[in-house]
């Protein structure tokens, strides 16, 4: 099977939004073995949208749209489809009343919203499309048939595209292939980790699957993190479940304690929930970070739950005035330093009153300090049974580096917390005092 | 003239990266009147780029092609112009030369570096073609005319693509279109006032413009602040400063003090400037903002220079025990008020031992706080001669309303510093102690 993308917009053609559904969709069709040949945006304009529909079901059996389902005249996909397949176009009298119902909804409290008599495009279809529904917005998609080809059309808007793809284009598409058609994805998130150590812990199993051809694995690596996604496809949801079951246990065994979460949990999310279970709270100290640590756990609504706050002391002297560092410490060993990270830690832990302290301090460039080369992170963390520290030397620039921070030091609560290994990416550092 | 993108790679059509480089060039081509009619990716496989190259020239006057120019045997982008040309691949001489300096050069100091034959492909053309320079790395791009078209290919790399077209391929698609080929932007970063005021500002400027064509004036917003960049086109480079003064200074005039710097600037690194040069130095205290504005702040190499920490009082109580906030005043107007604000810099500017304390206070949403609603937010700003406030409610979901906090607390600290007024979007608070 082969199948094409075809997105519409000039807006994206403008550059004025980079064209993230097909990154998204290519994903998601990889990922189920159909391999997605060519990828074409056009503009708003019903001739273009019809030309592109024909010349790629010369080629494709299957078109894969987004964009141009809206409200406004500029949306022209309904009318690009139906010249394609040199048809008109219908008032559908079941999407008419959808609509109808979706606004009075909309305008509960405010006394009932009027369609606007723009929004009834919305409830045109090619003669001979079936509507796809929409979960999330107003514009319902468009299936059409033509020839031996079938063109699926959905809105532009990410978040309504994926919901109507996964639960009507996808598992049609795969129907037609002869394929099963339920599709069920896995995820295993996993810091501490760097992305080469997480595939050659799965290099077997990445092997085995290749053999059957379903299950799947890819890994999708990020900002210090890897997402390990497995992908099954079944006649049901029973059948990819018992398919996923095995190599989701194979991947975490492999993986150990590198796996923090699912597809929907966040590393500093896990963090805070480790922390209220267990009554405790965190204030950090940073150096190296700057900052980025706190606001990466205040990213979390509800974080004030368990996070107390935190003191940026970017300046030395501030170390030693707002953490207390000794000042001896820092003339003899410097403020990057294992020894440092540890008093840093101690210091914020008391002087915020929480359970558990946390600190950075370390290099991130462009240029070296204090001698230490650019990269080195010292990670603290004190707690009611002492201090512990660790170190590593990490890669990329200055932002990279500060990211990867920001992984690491979250990785080693998170560790200590559920009484889960050290990383193998960290040294145990050699000052704590 | 019709000009049309071709992009060439399978990590594209797989989902790996996303089409970065076509946003870029829509943009570019948009900037100078050529419109960009369609937009296509395909992979690495030379019948497809050859059949995608002649489809395109069926339609097109100009052929924009990006990635498929490495060295290693799925780069296939040479073979793909010469097939659709009909020619056969010719091996350069003086390329071939150029990619041995090339090696010999980053051989310096490991005793020299052979180049790998692979790497020679990169000194193949199709034949009839001419090289374009590529400053920045081994890949030559390629020029190659077809037909009555033409077609440019570039490496995939963003920072290479970008200098070659910029400095090649641009220039030789205005003179085949007969224009003034030399293409100079300027740019002028806004912050303290909503993209619609600044396009309001400029409306007179841009309809005026709109009936001469050239300069151009465009608008990018992102992250609560706002980009103009005016483009004009002209023989040369003179001619091109000449005719954007005139828009520059009428822009300049209209935007006021809501003009910050250039393209190469940051709002915290002229901040952090203005400090310098005065100097003086700053600490922040932050509540809404988490850490996120010591974090925008330390993201600049040197920042030391003038930034000397913070501390996020997250837990109300962290803003009584360590910036010293009047537990009274808290009891009284809770955490989320213009005095808090005043009291947070008051404090971190004595605790930290700093010229000037800067403090956010607000709610971030999802859920009201203190009976304020979602948005809300107070800056304090604490200096030599006295406190201000300045609060205003702002737009957006958790992730924004945090984001447009840090630049409003930074804009804050601009427009004091440089003696500007205040900014629009704020109010001048009622709370100072």
């Amino acid at each position: 099977m082969r199948a094409e993308l075809l997105a519409v917009g000039d807006e994206l053609l403008y550059g004025d939004i980079v064209n993230g559904n097909a990154a998204w969709l290519g994903r998601q069709l990889a990922d189920v073995g159909v391999t997605v040949t060519t990828s074409t945006v056009v503009g708003d304009d019903i001739d273009m949208i019809a030309t592109a529909i024909r010349v790629v079901l010369d080629r494709a059996d299957v078109v894969i749209m987004t964009g141009g389902l809206g409200p406004t005249q500029d949306d022209l996909t309904r009318e690009g489809i139906a010249a394609a397949a040199g048809v008109g176009l219908r008032r559908d009298d079941f999407l008419e009343s959808m609509l109808r119902r979706r606004f009075r909804d909309m305008g509960r409290g405010d006394g009932g919203r009027r369609v606007p008599q723009m929004n009834y495009r919305q409830a045109d279809l090619p003669e001979g499309a079936q509507p796809l529904p929409n979960g999330t917005g107003t514009a319902p998609g468009i299936r059409m048939e033509i020839g031996t080809g079938v063109v699926y059309a959905m809105p532009g808007v990410p978040f309504e595209m994926n919901g109507m793809f996964t639960a009507s284009v996808l598992p049609d598409i795969l129907r037609r292939a002869g394929q099963p058609a339920v599709v069920v994805h896995r995820v295993l998130r996993t810091a501490g980790m760097w992305e080469s150590a997480v595939a050659e812990a799965l290099a077997d199993e990445v092997d085995r699957l290749a053999r059957i051809g379903n299950p799947r694995i890819a890994f999708l690596a990020s900002g210090g993190q890897t997402r390990v996604r497995i992908t099954a496809r079944a006649r049901d949801r029973a059948e990819a479940e018992m398919l996923i079951a095995p190599v989701e246990t194979a991947a975490r065994t492999a993986l150990g304690a590198g796996v923090y979460g699912g597809a929907d949990d966040s590393l500093e999310g896990v963090v805070l929930g480790l922390l209220v279970q267990r009554s405790a709270t965190l204030a950090v100290a940073e150096s190296i970070t700057g900052g980025l640590l706190a606001g990466r756990l205040t990213d979390v609504p509800g974080a004030s739950a368990a996070f107390r706050g935190g003191i940026v002391s970017y300046a030395t002297e501030v170390k030693a005035s707002a953490l207390g560092v000794d000042e001896g410490l820092l003339a003899a060993e410097g403020a990057v330093s294992s020894r440092t990270a540890a008093a840093m830690a101690a210091g914020v832990r008391s002087r915020l009153g929480a359970t558990y302290g946390l600190a950075t301090t370390g290099v991130a460039g462009p240029q070296p300090q204090e001698d230490k080369p650019v990269g080195t992170l010292h990670i603290g963390l004190a707690g009611p049974d002492g201090t512990v520290t660790r170190s590593v030397r990490l890669p990329g620039d200055r932002p990279r580096i500060r990211t990867y921070a920001v992984v690491s030091a979250l990785d080693l609560v998170r560790r200590m917390l559920a009484g889960l290994p050290n990383s193998e990416m960290t040294t145990t550092g050699d000052g704590a005092p």
